[in-house]
């Protein structure tokens, strides 16, 4: 099996190593990560902007490592387009910090899978719930080998990425894990105005996640109680419940 | 009603000057736009990164305007967060090229007005079949006119943003208005290899859809027989039809 990993933290983060050698358990390793930190990049492509690619040693002379300059979605098409993988499973990750709810439009790691998806790749993107560089991931390592025998065992349609969150607990104290809904709720922006050097405003954005859910059937829910979320993600964004409001009125 | 135009090509764009001119027979306008264009940037945000807002005459005396440092999507969070906006009605674009299939991941356009959906402010993105910065905008005023005012005759949930797209045709020539799915397909990448000036490889990403779907209710079939495509869209991604898929191995 040949398996893609990507990431959005860059090549040099310690959540992309982990992942990579929780992967090459599974089969050959081919890496095509951001050459820099890409967190937030939602599903951003480069456009009137040229692409580099430049080998990597950091994983060792097993595993075919790239840098690129683009996002997170740049590099799947990279991988693709340019080293003309076609790989059987891609894996992104492991992301430092949460994406659950609609941080799966923000994030970097998650556009990654995405954007597999829509190369009909079977795709998992991974989160740990925590923001450090220096992260431990030994149980997300756990919990990624768990879900990719899973995967592989009854896998999703490749249209259908998972997007997996993992709790900052040890082993012991993960409860299991559940395929759950994206829980409704939005990040309440303060912005802290600074005065630069030569007296003009600028401002630091600082998001708070604020749930506007109390179902016990999402990914926030069962992340609170210590379980790995995983829900599975759409590449058609058709509010299909909504397409006959104006049939009255269309002409 | 106040009014908050947005887009992604940037400030001095020709398809927001022809959006504020709209907008402003509706009521009070306000324009929170990129200081450059932003194409391509999907649902990016800026984090770690200070963002700048600087006021702009560019619309005249009637119009309050300001040009953003950031994405399409942090110029919503700045017009809420830092201007304390409330508008009524987010209107983003005109984007100069389409926006139908996937290209709503890859849509800076498209992400401002989801931005606004995820703070429950009625949001519609506009797009215009023409790529060109010199695009003729009239028979698309004439279709966001009838579009607004169809909206406030018939208003959707704010949840749910539209991503309207327009044929590149005379008004005499547009067929009617459609509520539309988002048509199944892909882009193809292909990458143009040239070599700079020290040796080294870089690449141009020339993307070229490819439609998989052959069904007459999508974006893509409206859109080739001359008709305006209206997709409703979501905010939340979970694939429901796949929630129960590893009901037997979950734990």
């Amino acid at each position: 099996m040949r398996i893609l990993v990507c990431n959005d933290d860059g090549i040099s983060a310690k959540g992309l190593r982990a992942l990579v050698e929780v992967a090459k358990e599974f089969g050959e390793v081919v890496v095509v990560a951001p050459d820099r930190p890409q967190s937030g990049m939602g599903h951003a492509v480069s456009i009137g902007v040229p692409l580099r690619l430049y080998a990597s040693h950091l994983f060792g002379s097993d595993v075919s490592a790239w840098a690129c300059s683009g996002t997170p979605a740049d590099c799947v098409k990279l991988a693709t387009g340019v080293l003309r993988l076609r790989p059987d499973l891609l894996l992104s990750g492991i992301n430092h910090g949460a994406n659950f709810s609609i941080s799966a439009f923000y994030s970097g790691t998650l556009s990654a899978a995405v954007e597999g998806a829509f190369e009909h790749i079977p795709s998992i993107g991974f989160s740990l719930l925590n923001y450090s560089m220096e992260a431990d991931f030994s149980a997300a390592q756990a919990i990624v080998r768990e879900v990719i025998l899973m995967y592989l065992a009854h896998p999703f349609p490749p249209e259908v990425p998972l997007n997996v969150n993992i709790p900052n607990l040890p082993l012991s104290e993960i409860q299991g894990i559940r395929l759950v809904r994206q829980a409704k709720g939005r990040f309440v922006e303060q912005f802290e105005e600074r005065i630069d050097p030569y007296g003009q405003p600028y401002y630091w954005m600082v998001g708070r996640f604020e749930s506007e859910d109390t179902g016990p059937d999402t990914d926030l829910w069962a992340l609170q109680r210590g379980y790995v979320s995983i829900c599975p993600l759409l590449t058609d964004l058709t509010a299909y419940s909504h397409l006959h409001h104006w049939a009255s009125v269309e002409r």
